[in-house]
């Protein structure tokens, strides 16, 4: 059975002091810090792009496990920033700088918040189906690309990462259960107009309160366990204030939902991998991951442990 | 067993003159016939979209097939132009749009020419892992948004147009083999810079001729089958002269593959959904398709009629 053998990320090294940026909106220090969570913020510079970001994660991810290019048959990419404008396909790019082989299949997904939680499902199912053994998913969404200058409500919030995970037929996770919704009525909330990031936060804040708990519940009670069972809970990181509220709503106790924003602010479908990789250090047995934004679309999965 | 179940395609009503256009590029009428073999182009307008291209194309399936939206579970969009520049995924616009249920799991995939035998397998593999029984596969990649006027190789050959695939767990058609394959290196062959598209087609023919025909005969071995076995060859509609080329070199016998791009050109990842509409009519016991083009990206598939 397929599944998770390994994850790593890239921040990249460019940084915007979210304190001195709060100065510059005329916003409270203390509401940047503790509401929306997020002290500073990796930012792109002019030599990022997410192919850049997507393979220095997978050089990240070369130092932790032994990964031979030639055995990759599939690259799956979620962003809906990609660089050239998504033509080609930059997990074709990708696959050009790792150099693998032509018996590889690559396509990008467009997703946000609940990309990554997406994507391991449709990169897992789609190489299970065509007898992939080896694959990479790789996630990287610049928002710095489309922030508008002016507009302190997304400019305090969204950071720039990558993240690449390695799945494999010797995985250490494999999916128990997961469930995927879509509200395209509400995707107004969240979106591109001229190239710019329009964000209505009351509302995606509703949104996140009302549906993902829920979804949380329907899941569990499909895997049949209780929240008890689940060793950690990996909530995309939206904002500081709207992770507490979600998880008092769930239900989740606390100190199984890191909250862990503070220097990579909100990074869209690369926020989930990003905890995840530090929390397989602890070796959980159960993970339970819900990612939710763009579209609106939200996604929860469980995850356990290869014994 | 998930398959396709039925398809419908969408043309824009806006047309392009090939002819008149071929004066204006003071390029041979009959170069523009015989050997492109293009005579007018489908064009969005001003009030086409993808999205609304797609939901036609959802109406016209709907005259076809009884479609009820509360049962439709996942929506998978392939373009490469998307509307809102793909922020929200345009199969969350398609979900508002037709009014589908929230339990419906939508996500966009970014592919050119070989996207519809990609998302074929993407859906259907993504959708059985999931337990899903009733999707939707959309095409629309309208190559008019990003056409520099002055080039006349690519406002010579591109056409604008979308499609629908219902999939279901009562298929007449289901997949019996497949293979996918990309040659990133190769992708500054067909990309997109500052918003236009940039084409060498000599590479492209060059990548079309030398690297399709051997996908071919590699998915009819696979699938212990003939060239003779084939009732159909649906093969992406790049240009007559390159179709034509690659039909020879791959053995293919002529008769059994239709050259259909007169009227609409190359279409991109509809090419091959505008000729199965067509050809189901003929009720095809086995039909090959093969995709090849943006990324370098090829990928070749075999469907077989269910008993």
């Amino acid at each position: 059975m397929l599944g998770i053998q390994s994850i790593a990320s890239y921040l990249p090294k460019g940084r915007v002091d979210n304190l001195e940026q709060a100065d510059r909106f005329e916003t409270d220090r203390e509401f940047v810090e503790q509401k929306i969570g997020v002290s500073s913020l990796p930012r792109f510079e002019a030599e990022d792009s997410v192919v850049s970001a997507s393979v220095s994660a997978f050089k990240n991810l070369c130092e932790k496990e032994s990964v031979d290019p030639a055995e990759i048959e599939c690259v799956v990419l979620c962003t809906q920033n990609p660089d050239k404008g998504g033509l080609p396909h930059n997990s074709a790019l990708v696959h050009a700088e790792l150099g693998l082989s032509e018996d590889c299949a690559c396509f990008d997904i467009g997703l946000g918040c609940s990309g990554y939680v997406y994507g391991l499902s449709v990169i897992q199912s789609f190489m299970a189906a065509n007898g992939m053994k080896k694959g990479l998913l790789f996630t990287c969404d610049p928002y710095s690309k489309i922030l508008n200058p002016e507009d302190k409500n997304t400019c305090l919030l969204f950071g720039d990462a990558g993240s690449v995970t390695l799945i494999s037929d010797t995985p250490r996770y494999t999916l128990a259960s997961a469930k995927f919704a879509t509200k395209g009525a509400g995707s107004a909330a969240l979106q591109k107009n001229d190239n710019l990031l329009e964000m209505n936060g009351r509302a995606v804040f509703n949104f996140a309160l009302q549906d993902v708990p829920k979804q949380i519940k329907h899941v569990l009670e499909n895997a049949e366990l209780t929240m008890d069972s689940v060793d950690i809970f990996l909530l995309h990181q939206g904002s500081r204030f709207m992770l507490e509220n979600v998880i008092k709503r769930a239900g989740i106790p606390a100190e199984k939902a890191p909250i862990r924003l503070s220097s990579t602010g909100n990074t869209i479908s690369s926020s989930i991998p990003l905890l995840l990789e530090k929390e397989l250090n602890g070796n959980p047995k159960t993970i339970l991951m819900s990612g939710f934004g763009v579209g609106l679309s939200w996604a929860t999965a469980i995850y356990t442990q290869v014994k």
